[in-house]
């Protein structure tokens, strides 16, 4: 379970995890887009308002005998301190955050217990132009990432919830239709709604939201199917957004997607999930949720994303040490300051510099250098020394 | 807990934690010396050979019913991979680290339960060189942090060891001794020494440790307490680095100091602390350990340190958003395509954009331009907008 990995390729070198680069490259593009960085707490008081189960979560005993929970999501902890903390911040609040959240494994198939995540969070504004920040934001990220032949699936969940609304579903039946139609799974969808005795029209208008993926003229599909005026006013939002998008060449193709409806209880406006071919589970997922915010205490509207960075470091260009050109620097003892001077100009130009602390021998020094990715071995008393600026010797 | 804070001089401004400044600081140095960044998992086997106590470290079950602790540190993982995973790799090994250990808040005042630390491990190389090469790194991060009068206090557990050794102290008896020499507490140590029975030369000559703090001559009253072979040894390698050390002018003072000798079942060889007059706790902690990678099944040489983020952030220049130059972009929707390529424009430029999605009436603008740090606000009709390189208008 250790990101510690050896180098596929060479069982000899240590490499830096994958993972650092796909969240180095989010940093910078969100910091790019004006969000500012938060950190919080993974111990935080058990069962605060956020929406995760007790035992979906790993709880320990605090010291006092009160209960801690470990963070289980960090878009709650964002909503908590703007409802808290952050009252007073002038709105729209850009927050961003990197780190790992906890939960327990599920019987779905996420077998992960720590599940590192990097996303955004856009607070107190609603409307097109924010959803289609949140939206370019993703994409540029995905293709930052540089991952193959990645994709957006964007609906709108006000759809399928009014449909559901105007349906006799349990509280539970309509989870369980989400995630049906999440799942396309189009046979047990016909049979759950059947015996539930929800009423044919109904049972039809859902069973074709699994057809509602493609592009826009899904929406005209879409508006054939109810007159429900909660389902029109979401066709139309997405719409909006749509033209919104279209207008600036994302760097990523979206495809509309009236199935995008997981986590029901949770978002409330536009839904959006990234996709690579060679990714069973979406790498990236957003949305709108404009009800988070007021279980701590103010209702504001807000929208985010976040990118999962397990799923995704796998698929980041495993560059190893390879691309990092590290300079060896050796001299014997008695020539110290000058090893010390030397390492320090080098290092403020921008080299990595490796001490040959331990004087390694003529038959080791080629396995080190190879290991390492040492372009250059410098003897200290080697005048060359500080013009080093080439990657061969 | 949260180290999402407002801005000290402006409640309406959100700011970035302090500790990813510091960070990001000792990420570069440690880059810059060629360490590699290792990352672990959080949740780890419970008292899988750590030098922890389970009633040091948070618990929790897993969901198979075996148990597992938050890590309770960083250095015993690097061990551990390196005896392990890492026993191909050739040495020496570099390897820092960033992020998150837990250890329940203990009595001696530390109420932490989470400790962040940035830091590095030199694995699998004795001697002076490799002792200087992580003193010298740890002063240039106390530099690199622009800490105000921040100094290293430098000893030997070896000398104090070997006084220990011939002395006829219990194991829990000698652990105590050193924390009270390591804490200068010269009464309590009188009384533990007489108590103990412990033979007048050797509770004279431990009593004068307290005494063995500043510059080299030190290290000569230091060899007129003892014969001890092991004593005398331990001051000559010290006297060794310490030669090292002072020809290479290090940006941070390195005071000599033998009742550096706390954690006394961790460090075999040299010991430091880092310290800056505000702070009553070290704020970096390094040494040679060289029996606890033997621990995972390997026994070989290793020195390292860690840097205190939490004592340390507080005390990095707090520059709040003052610094973060953001332009704020404004357009009408119905301009959304130029807004994107203008913010596009911008951003590759290395500019930060916040685009205006809620459309800030005048009255909200100002306000909103002093909380997030605007120097600009550029109207995407504005012929200006790509020549905006000035921070002013």
């Amino acid at each position: 379970m250790n990101e510690l990995s050896l180098c596929a390729n060479s069982p000899t070198s240590p490499s830096p995890p994958a993972s650092l680069a796909a969240e180095g490259v989010l940093r910078s593009l969100f910091r790019g887009w004006a969000y500012i960085e938060a950190r919080f707490d993974i111990l935080q008081p058990m069962n605060d308002g956020r929406p995760y189960d007790l035992d979906q979560t790993y709880n320990v005993a605090d010291e006092t005998g009160g209960m801690l929970s470990l963070r289980p999501d960090f878009t709650s902890l964002v909503a908590q301190e703007a409802a808290t903390m952050g009252r007073g911040i002038i709105r729209p609040l850009r927050r961003s955050y990197c780190g790992t959240a906890f939960r327990k494994p599920d019987r779905a198939g996420d077998r992960r217990r720590e599940i590192r995540q990097s996303g955004v969070e856009l607070i107190g504004t609603s409307g097109p132009l924010a959803d289609a920040e949140i939206v370019t934001l993703a994409s540029e990220g995905l293709a930052a990432l540089q991952l193959k032949d990645a994709q957006i699936h964007l609906g709108h969940v006000g759809f399928v919830h009014a449909l559901l609304r105007s349906s006799n579903l349990t509280e539970e039946g309509k989870t369980t239709v989400c995630n049906l139609l999440a799942r396309h799974d189009r046979t047990a969808l016909a049979i759950v709604l059947t015996n539930q005795g929800v009423s044919r029209k109904t049972a039809v208008a859902l069973g074709a939201v699994l057809d509602l993926v493609g592009s826009t003229d899904v929406l005209d599909q879409a508006r054939r199917l109810t007159r429900d005026p909660d389902a029109l006013r979401a066709l139309e939002q997405l719409e909006e957004l749509i033209a919104l998008l279209s207008r600036s060449e994302l760097p990523v193709p979206v495809i509309i997607d009236l199935t995008e409806v997981r986590d029901r209880s949770y978002y409330t406006g536009i839904r959006f999930e990234g996709f690579v071919p060679a990714s069973g589970f979406p790498i990236l997922r957003g949305g709108r949720y404009d009800e988070l915010v007021q279980q701590f205490g103010k209702a504001e509207p807000a929208v985010g994303c976040a990118f999962e960075i397990d799923l995704i470091a796998p698929m980041v260009a495993e560059k190893g040490t390879a691309d990092i050109k590290t300079i060896l620097l050796r001299s014997p003892a008695n020539r110290w300051t000058e090893l010390m001077m030397q390492a320090r100009a080098l290092r403020a130009q921008g080299h990595r510099i490796a001490l040959d602390v331990s004087s390694l021998p003529p038959d080791q020094l080629n396995a080190y250098r190879s290991a390492y990715g040492i372009s250059r071995v410098l003897e200290s008393e080697s005048n060359e020394a500080l013009d080093a600026k080439g990657d061969q010797r």
